[in-house]
């Protein structure tokens, strides 16, 4: 008896430990939990108290500690956002009296004078429910703390108001970028200014500018005027606009490393300047899209004096510490057509291009380096003859990356972070930069990798789409970029990014408001609802399917369905929790049983309604089958579900029907994934475990049980 | 909101009395015939043929004729403007060589360099289906044009192209203005850009630009500094922005008439003049709205010398021939408080106040005709004393401006035209400037009638909720200010006003935009579909209601469903036609009886799943009446349904439960008017006359037969 009671105690105890252990856990932000703030990157550290601070028009802020008008302008900015937000009428002023303001932001010194991967970005916020204190090292650090304090703002209903909280934040990598190509399609200052709003939201700091490609020349370069002139079709950045956006991103805390591509990936640069190349031009600017033979001839002094002059005049423009020069996917062809190049590596005992290129490099590393610039450049550029304050961008992944690490320089990822790959938030989200080979580093290795850039490459976006392939997507990479390495929830990650989402458009990004509007476009004088239905379950395809199955140029409309549907379709998702959900409770199927069969009606009927707008617009004539399919799979959907309802047996005849259309086109015609089958998948499996038990080998003939297990 | 309170019942009277004329008037004009194209205002003289001219990237422009820059700017507006309707990348370079454009536009010689009323605004298009052809006399003609012809590009299932036509046309009415208050709440410039393109793209040419009130004044005044700094909150245009938008709105062919409202309306001047005033100081900034005492001393020389100064600076800043005084809703008060004014009144022989400002605005007109310049104003200035280039604004109505013309004077129309009376697009279509005692005129005197402005007052819109106020319904004033008078099918007109609706957005105009987003904030972490089910059948309360609602301020937040949502319910006008055309179908009813009962059946449902995001957020809380009223609503017209598909007698108790829900609160606490009631309305009138056809003098006896006959 007494030891029974002893017993029941002693898991009392352990129970109500475990109890606060796990609330602690929560707190700290441990991997699986769903938490409950909608902050996006997540904190390192955040712990809630009880209460909430009212935020309404008596909003205000003070300034104190060190002062710059950078700051100032953040302030302003802030309470014009948090405005914007809430809809509440706020002064634009920011207090002199401490005591008056309800936020008070303190900064304890200035920052460094040219933005560094040293910057300090840490931040401190307390928040009880009479005031609200932001505190950080620099500016920098107070830019970051903004951004949280904002995604704090929440409504219930009472008003508006902050929760009660802690915080204390830094970011886990110093490295954490965008990579936007503004050659392969124009992006003009507008696009790049609002991106910036956009990395800022998220704790981005690194601007990745992809300024030369055999597509265009997009920077006014004054020392050779005909490398914008004749390079770019007149879509470039003169030098004030450069400026005006590198002020820009200052005051938002982030730097900006131009990349000037070479020696390959420069037909631009010769179509003025064909004296650079390594065969004979006339050159004109690449309308296609892939890796071309034009490039640079690495042999000759005259290429180095050139780029010693543009290099000066361009080093000065960016005052980054770090110079990208690509270094990417050199063919090589020309090289080995010019006998002059041939003869000059045998003369050096150079053994293949690669060596050439090397040589290449440490040449413009030398001249980078006078001019007071670090190099950084893709995999292709890492060799040991280079010192070691480069940086190395890894398309190749971790374990490349380890390497580098390994052997002393420093590295960034991208492998794994190429937007244009369209993939989902948490493809990319799940993705470290430290995993695999580069788990295995030691700290002082691990250290060298530095972070990481997700890219947005621009083959096929153009200043209407880019938004909506960057947002919301990119936020997840930050938050992997930003918050500890145990923050990885996806679920939680998804209802953060929805309010994420949300937040973009306030800032003036437009990737939710075009997509109506580019539905419009497409259905002429009809309504959109019923495009929409089909367009919100379907993607583009992935990787570089693309290209693969279309020719596409420059100037090639991208004003098709696959251009205006989302990266990522947030209706399947919810349909293959659904599903999920449905199949686990067994062996009734009930859960969400009737939602599932609206959604699936609703997909069957479609069809109808949207059949004779397709055939009416030239720009949807190609997506008839794809409407046809979704009706029919939505059809098989309906069945398998009556299916599992009845606990009857499907016939084989069914099943070979549906065989077929399970099979999907690699390369449709319209590009376009739908991408709810793997639910409908799911579903007719279970009608067809029904089945399997009974008649397994049959089933088996089908594939079903090694292609779905 | 110049004839705000004093003469609310006077315009409300007159409005319902237009109403029910404009109705016969309809009735008669339904000659007009549902038009085969989107054009909108419709074109004088417009005749389709055969064949049609592919629009595609071949597509290039040619300017023949007389050259200035501004059409070649108009012209790479239209290449990018295309370029963006129809996602197809487009050469922004124009053609050198005639033969190779698809358009030639062809101006005869430069237009007035001062735009002014006189100026020709006439153009032709010819297209056949290889070339198409745009000539006017002047640019503003070319501009004009440009509009038409984009909106003649069209998809269908072979490509954009644009029909085979032949268009002459040319404005009905001159002087085609847009008022934009930016006193009551602060509209910053790229308000008024994007305001501008949206009245370039219906052919509005006056921008009647309200730059002074009690809360506000909004220009920089050298002269007189304390105008712009004490008056403003710091929120006013430069003198360098107003220049700006000068030049933006000259390119669009867009006059610019300052209005700065005097002698009343003049609280924010007194701020940092006092002398000025009739009533000793200091003064604030009014953050009320309504009509206030101060006003300027019309009996001192000081207040001319200053104003002399004053109109002399703005009039150099201004290029436009006429400069508004406004000169509306002085009470008076001041005036007979202060001795000197009194004692000067008796002095002149003035018997009234009227007197005393017809002396005042003689005064004024001097000044302004010194700095070369014609006086527009309010109703009220209208005087004999006043030479007759002076111009009559009547917010009175047509037979006030009938008078004006008959005595010499010109005039133009805004009675019928209060945006911010939040009425249909319908309602101010059928107000023409040309009705009532105006008709009566003879043709020299009715020249005399200039035209009309529709008019923003800025009480209850901010930057974010403005456009949504103006557009799309400012594009039906458009249309009634330049097409023919017999241009009146209304249903044509809405037809037509959808598409350019969408056409707005393309320009960015952020009428449809805002829309979600302000539905995201009221909802917190919540999806909005709910809310939009709600949003999409209610409109905000019409007329003077909502000052006399609530007690507004500059301040308070216009954050509310009210402000989000549309001002006119497409959803419940669509509703509203099924429901006609149903009731027509006798004796069955079976005509749109599935999409009703579909309809009714969601809005029924909808309370349950809105109800806890209603009462989570204290935005939406005072809203669950209305929901809950939707509901009930909806389950009426449900049951309406019901007897009139079984052709059985409602029972007299389901009559007495619906009379209350039909008769709604006059100033229900939202602030929003549900507008699916006419149309349920009728659905259970005709289920009433089931039972009227056995029993008229029961339904008699709950006045159905009476109000809704």
């Amino acid at each position: 008896m007494v030891k029974a009671f002893n017993f029941f105690r002693l898991i009392l105890v352990l129970s109500i430990g475990l109890f606060f252990l796990s609330i602690i856990m929560a707190v700290q932000g441990s991997s699986t939990e769903v938490s409950r703030h909608n902050l996006m990157p997540v904190p390192a550290k955040i712990s809630f108290e009880q209460g909430k601070l009212p935020v309404n028009s008596e909003f205000r802020i003070v300034l104190t500690g060190y002062q710059e008008p950078r700051l100032k302008r953040a302030a302003r900015r802030l309470i014009q956002r948090l405005s914007i937000q809430t809809g509440i009428y706020l002064l634009y002023e920011v207090e002199k009296d401490a005591s008056k303001a309800i936020l008070e932001i303190n900064c304890q010194g200035p920052g460094e004078k040219i933005q560094s991967i040293k910057e300090d970005e840490s931040y401190t916020i307390e928040v009880n429910s009479s005031r609200a204190y932001l505190s950080a090292t620099t500016p920098v650090g107070v830019l970051r703390g903004i951004e949280t304090f904002l995604q704090l703002v929440t409504l219930d209903s009472e008003g508006f108001h902050i929760p009660a909280v802690k915080i204390q934040d830094k970011p886990r990598f110093p490295w954490r970028g965008l990579l936007i190509d503004v050659c392969r399609h124009w992006m003009p200052a507008e696009v790049i200014k609002r991106n910036l709003d956009g990395m800022a939201m998220c704790k981005l700091n690194v601007l990745h500018w992809h300024l030369s490609e055999d597509q265009g020349f997009r920077v006014e370069c004054k020392s050779f005027p005909k490398l914008h002139e004749m390079g770019s079709d007149g879509n470039y950045f003169t030098q004030h606009q450069v400026r005006e956006i590198l002020d820009y991103a200052r005051d938002l805390g982030i730097r900006v490393v131009p990349e000037f591509d070479m020696p390959g990936h420069t037909t631009s640069w010769l179509v003025g300047y064909p004296e650079l190349a390594s065969a004979p031009g006339p050159y004109q600017i690449q309308r296609f899209w892939g890796v071309f033979d034009p490039c640079m001839d690495p042999t000759r002094e005259k290429v180095y004096t050139f780029l010693d002059t543009f290099l000066e005049e361009i080093a000065r423009l960016f005052p980054d510490d770090y110079f990208h020069i690509g270094g990417d996917e050199v063919n090589g062809k020309h090289w080995n057509k010019n006998p002059d190049i041939v003869a000059f590596k045998r003369e050096h005992g150079m053994e293949d291009d690669h060596d050439l290129q090397a040589y290449f490099n440490k040449r413009i590393q030398a001249i980078l380096s006078n001019h007071g610039k670090k190099m950084v450049g893709w995999d292709e550029i890492f060799h040991p003859d280079l010192p070691k304050d480069i940086v190395v961008q890894s398309w190749r992944g971790q374990d490349s990356l380890a390497k580098v690490a390994a052997e002393g320089y420093s590295g960034i990822l991208s492998h794994g972070y190429y937007l244009d790959h369209i993939l989902s938030a948490s493809r990319h989200y799940q993705v470290d930069p430290l995993d695999r080979d580069a788990a295995k580093l030691n700290a002082e290795q691990k250290a060298r990798i530095l972070g990481g850039e997700a890219c947005m490459w621009a083959e096929f976006v153009t200043p209407e789409t880019i938004d909506s392939r960057i947002w919301p997507r990119a936020v997840a990479f930050a938050e992997r970029m930003w918050s500890p390495q145990n923050v990885k929830c996806i679920k939680d990650m998804y209802r953060r990014l929805e309010k994420a989402d949300r937040n973009l458009e306030w800032l003036g990004i437009t990737h939710r408001s075009n997509y109506p509007k580019m539905l419009e476009r497409l259905v002429g004088n009809h309504p959109i609802d019923s495009l929409k239905v089909l367009a919100d379950i379907v993607e583009p395809v992935k990787f570089y399917t693309r290209p693969h199955t279309h020719e596409y140029t420059q100037m090639t409309p991208l004003n098709r369905l696959v251009d205006a549907v989302r990266p990522e379709s947030n209706k399947a998702r919810q349909f293959r929790n659904m599903v999920d959900e449905m199949l686990a409770d067994t062996p009734n199927y009930m859960t969400n049983k009737e939602i599932i069969r609206e959604w699936l009606t609703e997909w069957r009927g479609n069809n109808s309604i949207l059949r004779p707008i397709l055939e009416e617009s030239f720009l949807l004539n190609e997506v008839i089958p794809l409407s046809e399919d979704v009706a029919a799979l939505a059809e098989a959907g309906l069945q398998a579900l009556d299916y599992l309802g009845s606990n009857q047996r499907p016939p084989q005849s069914w099943l070979n029907g549906i065989s077929s259309l399970l099979d999907r086109p690699e390369k449709p015609e319209y590009e376009l994934e739908i991408m709810i089958i793997p639910a409908i998948r799911k579903l007719i499996e279970a009608a067809l475990s029904l089945l399997v038990s009974h008649n397994f080998e049959d089933s088996d003939a089908h594939g079903w049980g090694v292609e779905y297990p």
